[in-house]
């Protein structure tokens, strides 16, 4: 009989599930069908409907539980959500516990740069890495420390919050209160924000950003110049505090590798004489968005 | 019959070392006698020396092996020193097992900024703390971190290389190839180059800047705002990579407490909305030039 757990990964405005097996197969996928607006309840009863739809499909094999990545801070302890503020309405709600009841299975919480985290190095570029940090490059900027094995999660669930490292102390002010967090040079959204000031165009996503790049833009690549500078500064910063052997570069971002990663290289060879002396590994992520799903399906597991 | 371990400290200069029981005391104290100059050899016969001399005091007690903190990279397992700017001679040599082997006991090395930490989590302000994360602000800057009551490590014992922390992005050059590290703003070796650029003297020591400051003069007391906004910003990143509840401060700098922290505190207030929200404690450390000693003595105990 196949040992199988569902992974959740409850976005910013959508879910989707997928149903894992123990050895780290994906057996199917589907998607939640309400959107994350539509309130608690609904959101809840979606995530409960999504994992019985899957539980249905594989009638034969043994449901092991299931795990939920939420873009917020988790008390893992009490399975509640500390803060998240795209989903304000699961702050300090039991949702862990109503949805174990609900299932009659057990149930794990986890961020869900976190899970991204756990799910590349389950089954992705940090497979057999005991010590790797992932940065994901969406929207915002998320972190997962993974150390000996585990997620490093901090006395509040908050540990992992690269995307607000000072890398530029009196650069873009940024919504935290921060002034130069790496979120604003690194994520989509800066991308977005800096070709505007470039006075490239006003309303270009990061992937428009990117295409005018691959054709040749100047000022498109300067764009991508300073995203790896950014996040070369940032991982000089983690290379020293860690020391770990491999750090892994996720999200929508990485597509454009080609033009952030060689100012990323030369910023950190510059800034980091460890990375000189020893340099670790700086990759690209390989589950895509899968990551999440994969990470999260892992917990029930362990 | 009381069980103790012997902590030594192998300073750039000299060489420390004490006998300390299981439960926390300090037996007796002594300093070694060879400059660490004097080459590999008469430091290596100091070192055994002084702990047999230790050994010699308490022979009704049960000696349980000796530790040895060194300003170094620690291969830890191999019981070598993979990198020493202050001990080039000590590169690769054996020192664990050629101590070991003279002593006919268990030795076991750390680096010293680490060994600083564990000191003061066994013995000192970090008493209970199973998470914390110490600097200690000397000559250089050190970090020492402590993830579920052990020493964060890194794959080459170089972790914790908070010292070289980017926090301004183009500052001050170090003489580590990087600009804007944490050590060329909150060192004691900072704080005499940062009053001859304000023209408060050529040859100040940080204790004579302290005592300026401590007279009302202005300039000298903007030195160690200075050295307050460079710390608040390199807390602001360790509390969102970490969400550590403890940082504790070390070193002989913290004797301008009063002078610094108003600005970090500021500082740290400004950057970190994790702080803001949830503050973690940042206190002085408590066992002074004697943490080393504790942190080296307790790891033959365990």
């Amino acid at each position: 009989m196949i040992e199988y757990a569902i992974g959740v990964d409850l976005g910013g405005t959508n879910l989707r599930a997928a149903a894992i097996s123990r050895d780290g197969k994906m057996l199917n996928k589907i998607a939640g069908s309400t959107p994350v607006g539509a309130g608690r309840n609904a959101v809840v009863q979606d995530m409960v409907r999504s994992i019985e739809t899957l539980q249905a499909s594989l009638q034969d094999g043994k449901f092991l539980g299931a795990g939920i990545g939420i873009p917020g801070y988790i008390l893992m302890e009490k399975g509640i959500v500390l803060g998240a503020p795209n989903l304000p309405e699961f702050v300090n709600y039991p949702i862990r516990d109503e949805i174990e009841k609900r299932l009659g299975a057990k149930v794990i919480l986890e961020n869900d740069a976190n899970a991204a985290a756990l799910g590349e190095k389950w089954m992705g570029a940090g497979r057999e890495a005991q010590d790797v940090i992932m940065l994901t490059l969406g929207t915002g900027v998320g972190g997962g420390i993974i150390s000996g094995g585990n997620v490093l999660h901090g006395y509040l669930g908050m540990a992992g919050e690269i995307g607000h490292m000072t890398i530029s102390a009196n650069g873009y002010p940024c919504g935290c209160g921060n002034t130069g967090c790496l979120e604003k040079y690194a994520s989509a959204t800066a991308v977005s924000a800096m070709a505007r000031l470039m006075n490239l165009g006003h309303d270009l996503s990061a992937l428009d950003v990117y295409n005018l790049a691959k054709g040749g833009n100047e000022r498109a690549r300067a764009v991508f110049v300073t995203v790896g500078i950014a996040l070369g500064t940032a991982l000089a910063n983690l290379v020293g505090i860690f020391n770990f052997p491999l750090y892994l570069l996720g999200g929508g971002m990485t597509a454009a590798w080609e033009f952030f990663a060689p100012s990323m290289y030369e910023e950190l060879k510059r800034r980091s004489f460890i990375y000189r002396e020893n340099a670790p590994k700086i990759e690209p992520a390989i589950l895509g968005g899968d990551a999440g799903l994969f990470g999260a399906a892992r917990l029930p597991m362990e």
